[in-house]
């Protein structure tokens, strides 16, 4: 047993430990490390040590504490998957994976992919058609190549290359894209082959031909024509008391909540067993999956189609934060650690963040006769961690509130993925994308998210189902035809749901076995769902068969270790998905059982022009709330808004000779 | 022409104006006032005015400052609307309304109505049935009456009484509902009817009964028996260089925008004349009507239908703010005046406020190849209103951001009204509420809002017009199945349309007239609406006849002065609607035209235990973000967020003995 918690991320010392394991045991064979993680502890030996946790009495044995290593032998190509027991320092098991499974891509190798491009003869040929000026160059963005061949099984990479007008560290080159693009082998680092992209409305493409220098968009302040606002004045947050949380290693406590922030180089940040006021909510929290689908028909955009959690990891993207630029007020910052391709231990430094929000109003209520009044404002815990996969950011934030309520607010925000597009002449336009600029056109895509809710309702045993509200009929229950209710229906095997707007239809989890006093109805939370579109990618598509988590709004299965990723373990160059539609069809009883909720949500975003050079949020917001959980208002004892404890400042009023006029009698 | 702006809220001056003019117009005749404002400025007659004021031209002679007046003659109870011109201190028309027209509740009439039910002597008696121990009381709320019969005329107040256990100023009444309920004729104060109230699972009344003492859920802090939270620090907003905005009289300048705050007592907050650098943005924001039809199906909670905007008033409802509590920063507070029923001008003090927030992230990215990254953080304008009626709180803010875009965010908080259950058996439930407490159960309801927009982008003649997301044919455009575009639908007539999740449906307005020198389409914003369950009351039922409004989300008019309010005019005791549904049958050209697009969203409520006894705010927003209204994200020039600017602090981390220990190799 070590001092970690089951629920600790993965340690430098245990990265080391992992590569020494497996040195023993391929020894002499040289490996390359794609991944050196925690493997998810199981769920059964965790249990008992987090009751145990709770309730203060003696702990079990600790959970195994076991690590995923995924790697590639240099000496035969082979991938292969191990898990490790890091208490026994032991090898589990080393599988090697079949030829077409290819792992997520890694850091170190984006980079060797981005050079290996640029330097290669025939780019360094496209480029020299460009005819570029002294001074400009050329850079590019590896893509994950994508599905459309159900026989490929190289590891391929599809470099997208970008005229750099301008040598600034934050140069806007995807405001100008090229119309060659290189599909090379990562293995073999072969140039498989020169793509050319479409320059008009339709799918046809051309030689390379020198390049027309247009004005770029620039987002950098410093390459911005306009001046900067003055008039923006600084707005402080203090808490000269301090945070009202505390903070012990991974464990967090604030009014009445109690969970572990957990980090992992694919999901990013996983927030473990949350209770409130001693109660169980929930066991884990996490999105699971995003997948960015294309609209743009033409190939080879048809394959543009990232997973940004499989492919790549919202971990090892996740930004290194810094005081001041991120959030306000008082900030607790976490790291992370990664592993590079030789097995040495990389400090994410700052991926996590945690501070405190006000957000307004928690409740009000005046008493109209008395004109006595309740203010209670509404402080917020936020959990924040921030990506950037190429051209996009997203901002994940789990937010607590003293009502009970956790909230998964997601912001899209950083650059569109931008293609080039002959548009100088007016009127030119295609229907599946937004001009952006001269030569540049933003094509509609997806963000589709998979936000997995692995619920503990007092409990591990739990049921979803939803509730629609509907008119009663006209009978002689309802002799004025005003009354409505609501019809429930139950979950009673794994499967998929929809959701709807018409019924105001409302998904619930609940424990059948712990009955509200006041309510008489089962303790239960609601899921406050993001109705959105679901993935418009035909269904014979390879974008639809490698994402059909993305197609139903709501999964419910029965808990597996495991059963972490809704599009299934590796999503890089896979032609269908090993997810959440593979694991309902099992059929599981999910009836007062150990279930998964997982909720596909997202946005259908057909780029504004405002989106360009760099998008201002976007923001989607899911939120569990309790629902007959408590008796009444958790946050009845939440200490009132008054101006000793806000100290806020009144505006000066005008001088008379500013006030407005009065008429004059 | 007076000092004041056309769009500048009512003076007491006017008030008093108002009263004299009338006073001559009816010598001698008693009269009783319900209310005094402004009349909406003749748009035809404004437009003029603020182009000039826009363009720094000379201005055209000012529109005509106009009055509103509603009032009772007090000789023979007959209800008149007047029309005044505040300018020739005439009067334009004053005429008597037909009989079944009843006037919003005013301030004054409302605790006329509680104390002449509280010393009724048939209320007397009823209240002598209960046999209350000494020191516990009764109190009520007078009701908006409704409507269930065609023939009605008299002005009817139905009296909810409760239990009052505790005196004091904050006692939970809504906790402790009595099983009768008075119905009062305002006009001739007389007791028209004791209704009785179910107390089981069905529609059937007993006679009153001796109370049965239970516990009553309290809110009030004095009256929780559990201890306040101790753990909750101070979290101070400080702008050490004041407020990035600047006030003159009603006229507001923040980070490029200009608007000016308009208050009156029906709607309450109203933003006019919104410019952004300059532009025409939006000519009139605000909630038009809300309406409340609740869906217990029993006599007489089937006439519980509260119109909040066109029954009572948002403006007279506003709650008076006060430092510290309901804001946080530094506050700008704007005054309201009414009128008594005397015709004296009454001071609203403080009913609407405006400060800046921060509101996290506006834009970031990072170049992950130089790390430099761009961080812009998104402050918030906030204009802010909370209104208490009865019982329900309703806070309503418009927040302007820096990248153009205006959200209208609205709270519900406050109390839920309540009815008497007999529930102290395990298990006693009823299909339309939930119990809240021994004794008392909230039936579900629906809170139905219409946001009206007149729109100016780039000019008073738009076009409305709905985009959906479609996937494209599967033909030789399509060869991958992953394509897909947009459909446009212009609405080139007035009336009504759906919302589509399914089709991820956004509701656009446009000028047609302006064609973005990007994008090559007209210059345009986007409704993000809010798609909602519309009204569940059945077709044929008052409670749909009376809010037809609330029937579809999205209705467009052509503009017309005097159609402000999506029900109509006069909503109390309505039988019917004379509103959005009526004016869109005129089928007028919309497309091009002087145009108003109303948006209905609204919450179907199906109580919480947890709403109770005051109401976690349960959060709407509704947005207006540019779409090719600009030829790049407007907030680009906003100063990066950076640490002296911000001032934030680090947590300290612990000592070393308390960190986590490491795994030994």
């Amino acid at each position: 047993m070590t001092a970690l918690h089951p629920f600790d991320p993965i340690t430098p010392g245990e990265i080391q430990l992992a590569v020494k394991i497996l040195e023993a045991a391929f020894p002499g064979v040289p490996l390359r490390y794609k991944k050196i993680d925690v493997n998810e502890p199981l769920k059964r030996e965790v249990v008992p040590y987090i009751e145990a946790e709770r309730l203060g009495k003696p702990f079990p044995p600790a959970p195994t504490r076991l690590l995923q290593v995924l790697f590639h032998r240099l000496d035969n190509g082979a991938f292969y998957k191990a898990l490790l027991n890091a208490g026994t320092r032991s090898v589990v098991y080393a599988k090697q994976l079949p030829k077409e499974v290819q792992g997520p891509v890694d850091a170190d190798e984006l980079i060797e992919i981005e050079q290996l491009c640029l330097s290669h003869p025939a780019v360094q040929a496209e480029i020299a058609k460009l005819q570029l000026p002294p001074g400009v160059t050329v850079c590019n963005d590896p893509w994950i190549y994508g599905a459309d061949d159900p026989k490929e099984s190289r590891r391929l990479f599809q470099c997208y290359m970008y005229v750099v007008t301008t040598d600034h560290p934050q140069n806007n080159h995807y405001s100008a894209p090229c119309k060659f693009s290189p599909v090379f082998d990562a293995l073999t680092r072969e140039l498989v082959r020169m793509d050319y992209l479409p320059g008009g409305v339709d799918a046809q493409v051309t030689e390379t031909q020198p390049w027309k220098m247009v004005e770029t968009i620039q987002y950098a302040h410093d390459l911005l024509t306009e001046p900067l606002r003055t008039d923006l004045k600084p707005y402080i947050v203090q808490q000269p008391e301090g945070p009202s949380f505390h903070v012990q290693g991974n464990l967090v406590s604030w009014q009445k909540w109690k969970f572990r922030v957990g980090f992992n180089t694919r999901e990013g940040l996983v927030i473990y067993n949350t209770t409130y006021d001693g109660r169980n909510v929930f066991y884990r929290l996490s999105v699971s999956e995003m997948t960015v689908p294309y609209g743009d028909p033409r190939a080879p955009y048809h394959r543009k189609q990232a997973f940004d959690v499989g492919d790549v990891g919202f971990g090892i993207t996740a930004n290194q934060l810094s005081l001041g630029c991120d959030c306000l007020g008082h900030i607790k910052y976490f790291d992370g650690y990664r592993s590079d391709s030789k097995g040495n231990p990389v400090q994410l430094k700052n991926v996590i963040c945690l501070h405190e929000q006000d957000n307004g109003l928690q409740h009000k209520h005046t008493n109209y006769r008395t004109g006595a009044a309740t203010v209670v404002r509404n402080r917020h815990l936020v959990v924040q961690m921030i990506c950037t996969v190429s051209n996009y950011e997203y901002i994940f934030a789990f937010i607590f509130d003293q009502a009970a309520n956790i909230e998964l607010e997601v912001r899209a925000t950083g650059i569109l993925s931008t293609v080039p597009f002959d548009n100088e002449k007016f009127g030119t336009t295609v229907p599946w994308g937004t001009n952006v600029g001269p030569g540049v056109m933003a094509p509609f895509h997806q963000h589709m998210f998979s936000f997995r809710i692995d619920p503990a309702l007092d409990g591990f045993k739990n049921t979803v189902y939803y509730e629609d509200s509907v008119p009663m009929p006209e009978d002689e229950n309802n002799p004025y035809l005003v009354g409505y209710t609501t019809e429930q229906t139950v979950l009673r095997t794994s499967g998929s749901a929809n959701t709807s707007v018409e019924r105001h239809r409302v998904f619930k989890i609940r424990n059948d076995a712990c009955i509200n006093p006041i309510t008489y109805n089962p303790v239960a939370y609601k899921l406050q769902a993001s109705p959105s579109q679901m993935l418009l990618a035909g269904n014979r598509s390879f974008g639809y068969k490698r994402a059909e988590f993305a197609t139903k709004p709501i999964w419910v299965t029965k808990y597996q270790d495991d059963e972490l990723y809704a599009a299934g373990e590796f999503t890089n160059q896979s032609k269908q998905s090993e997810g959440v539609e593979k694991w309902v069809k099992r059929n599981d009883p999910v009836e007062n059982e150990d279930l998964v909720l997982w909720h596909t949500f997202g946005l259908t975003h057909n780029p504004r022009v405002e989106d360009f050079p760099v998008m201002p949020v976007e923001r989607v917001s899911v939120m569990l709330k309790p629902d007959g959980f408590f008796t009444k208002n958790p946050a009845l004892d939440v200490p009132a808004s008054n101006q000793s404890f806000n100290r806020s400042t009144l505006h000066p009023e005008p001088a008379a000779c500013c006030a407005p006029a009065k008429v004059k009698l």
